[in-house]
């Protein structure tokens, strides 16, 4: 049994979504929690009563749509991703994966067919982290990774704290932010946010896992020198040796795999005043590879040139690594339902491993799991310019449908 | 003749400024035009009447004290500094040079000595810069480099207007904001704010001209793509292309003079976030060499190599020179005089180029020019931790004092 989405309705849905909290520059400006995600909750809340779904909202905002199956004692598989953005970001990223799983549904419901087990389809709330830190946080708390309370207390730049904004739109739900039984299994459709799909000329990504990842904070402290009188021999400056470090975070991946990535994302100088020798130098690594034991390298590898070059410029210095996560090996099971679906349907699928996070890593923890990518032209992302043409954008959706629809077993 | 000012009462004026805006930290808390700086203002006025002196305060805000000559004909010899701090400067800094002037005129009246050219005392408005840009506004409108209008209309961080903050505090005077007359000379005395001094061991400097500078800001415009999912191979990485152009500041002036500084004392990265590559990072550049061809061939030297970054990381770029000042020379006979004052006294003198900006800076437009330069123990300055013992301290007042009594002829 093929399932084939009704394309039109497909594009037409994807473009009604992108209508909401659109953006002069063709992006979405849609924080989460914002009014904007509150009027895209309402429409998504209007389409997954119009496919006659029950709806549950849990008490973290999470939006769940089911479709019985016909066992009732049958695990439920869950499909969908997220409808917030960043500040500037793009129209596709999570709504292409939370439209497909609506357009499966509402393909299941046209042919008739009916799933041995049930399926579900969900919008989770601020997997974006722009306005309240972290990023994938409904599917954190939901999976209990995170705790409820601690993220309720969360406050964005204005002081308004989660709790207090979600019940203002209206989307604190009654049912508990928990699994409510065994899930049979998880999958997410996302763009890719980066450029291997494309270099590779392939229709659609497999995706068998996501890069274990490793963020840390570096202050160099210095001394604030007047820049006239104070002869290079006698400073002590901040941002000389972040400079260098930023340097060594740049260059250390060229030494170790394949697809590791090094990033310096902030720097904070001080007094950051343009005749002062800067006194104090925060800035961060991100390091990121698909085997754990390379991040465990890339970090060991950037103290040693952090320790370096404080002593060449006699600076003083401290570090906090703030988060490491493990890399995600995603479920065979899963990963091959998704390569038969590509296959069955005619796609040039390609095996690989998410550069990002996403929902799906927190729901790996939960069920067996894996994800979808879509092309990316150019590998943009998190900004306006990203763009997926809709050919691989349906490519992408049928994949998903197909491969839920097999682990939910047609009757 | 040999004029010796009263130590005990030169450390005790000096200590009785220092209370007023006094920090925890043993420095100053005196900026421009606020509370603090009317206090010391009124402060410094009841010493310039005691002392007998006619006042003007002009319409800028500078404080005049004139103790006439003998030659009514003459034209008189200027010495002062500034009485506004940094947000966190030392106690010495520019008040040193003001009570320094005061400390000379109280003398000559002990002693009832009379000169030829009146001498006039001076507390200039804004030299440091911190709320109001730029640094040595009062002498710069003075000196009719800056335009009064324009700086009036300046503000700062809160929007306040540097006008209605020097009416709120009540020093708009009615005095033209210009020399009412030609002037004999100008002579200023400040602590080094560099280890020049005292690396050679030196009692005290006789300043022979000021540093040119050339301040330029550049910006790189790479994009902003997620940490994750991007290869390293096909990023434009701004702050990656400013840590290189950074490290190349710091090490061109190694290949050029010994005197020459080059520091990058601003930087600011958008979007500034962890998992982001940065987009657009701007920083400064600060070049400084008694040689303005030598500041020239820095300036040349850093916009190669930003290029060359540029090319490298595959990012745009802009730059900005935001201003450049020719070194000063200061006039022989005023250097001269600095040089038989320190002697005469018996103090072991070095000539010394300043480089920072002072006063000084623009007032050798206006007249001959020199200034004395008091040890700055460790070079530290514009902070809390600036010290220069009271022994330096009275070494470098007694030498502007017998210079400046030497310019205006005692009779």
């Amino acid at each position: 049994m093929r399932l084939t989405l009704d394309r039109d309705r497909f594009v037409e849905t994807m473009k009604a979504q992108a209508q909401i909290g659109g953006t002069a520059g063709g992006g979405l400006h849609r924080l989460a929690l914002s009014d904007a995600d509150k009027q895209v909750r309402d429409w998504f809340l209007e389409q997954l009563e119009a496919a006659d779904l029950s709806v549950r909202i849990d008490e973290f905002g999470n939006m769940f749509g089911r479709r019985e199956g016909t066992d009732p004692n049958a695990a439920p598989v869950l499909i969908g991703s997220h409808l917030d953005s960043q500040p500037y970001g793009g129209i596709y990223d999570g709504p292409l994966g939370v439209i497909s799983a609506l357009e499966c549904i509402r393909t299941l419901d046209d042919e008739g067919i009916e799933t041995k087990h049930p399926i579900e389809i969900v919008n989770w709330t601020n997997e974006e982290g722009s306005r309240f830190q972290p990023a994938m946080q409904g599917s954190g708390v939901w999976a209990g990774v995170h705790d409820l309370d601690e993220e309720y207390a969360k406050t964005d730049t204005d002081g308004e704290t989660f709790e207090a904004e979600l019940e203002r739109i209206g989307y604190k739900g009654d049912h508990p932010a928990e699994p409510h039984e065994a899930y049979e299994a998880y999958l997410e459709l996302h763009v890719e946010q980066g450029p291997y799909l494309e270099r590779a000329g392939k229709d659609v990504g497999i995706v068998t896992g996501v890069v274990g990842f490793s963020w840390g904070e570096i202050t160099y402290h210095g001394e604030a020198d007047h820049s006239g009188p104070t002869p290079m021999d006698s400073r002590s400056d901040a941002l000389v040796a972040a400079a260098e470090t930023i340097g060594e975070i740049r260059a250390i991946p060229g030494e170790l795999g394949e697809r590791t990535v090094g990033t310096t994302g902030y720097i904070d100088a001080k007094p950051n005043s343009i005749n002062v020798i800067p006194e104090e130098v925060t800035f961060t690594w991100d390091f990121r590879d698909p085997e754990d034991e390379v991040v465990e390298r890339a970090v060991n590898r950037v103290l040693k040139e952090a320790e370096a070059a404080a002593e060449r410029e006699g600076v003083e210095w401290e570090y906090e690594e703030r988060m490491r996560a493990s890399s995600v090996e995603f479920a065979d099971r899963c990963v091959d339902a998704v390569e038969r679906a590509a296959a069955d349907l005619g796609y040039d699928g390609m095996r690989l491993v998410s550069g990002a996070g996403h929902d799906a890593t927190h729901m790996a923890e939960v069920c067996d799991t894996s994800m979808v990518f879509a092309v990316s032209e150019g590998g943009k992302s998190h900004n306006e310019a990203e763009y997926t043409s809709w050919d691989d954008c349906y490519a992408a959706a049928n994949t998903i449908a197909n491969a839920a629809v097999e682990l939910a077993e047609c009757e």
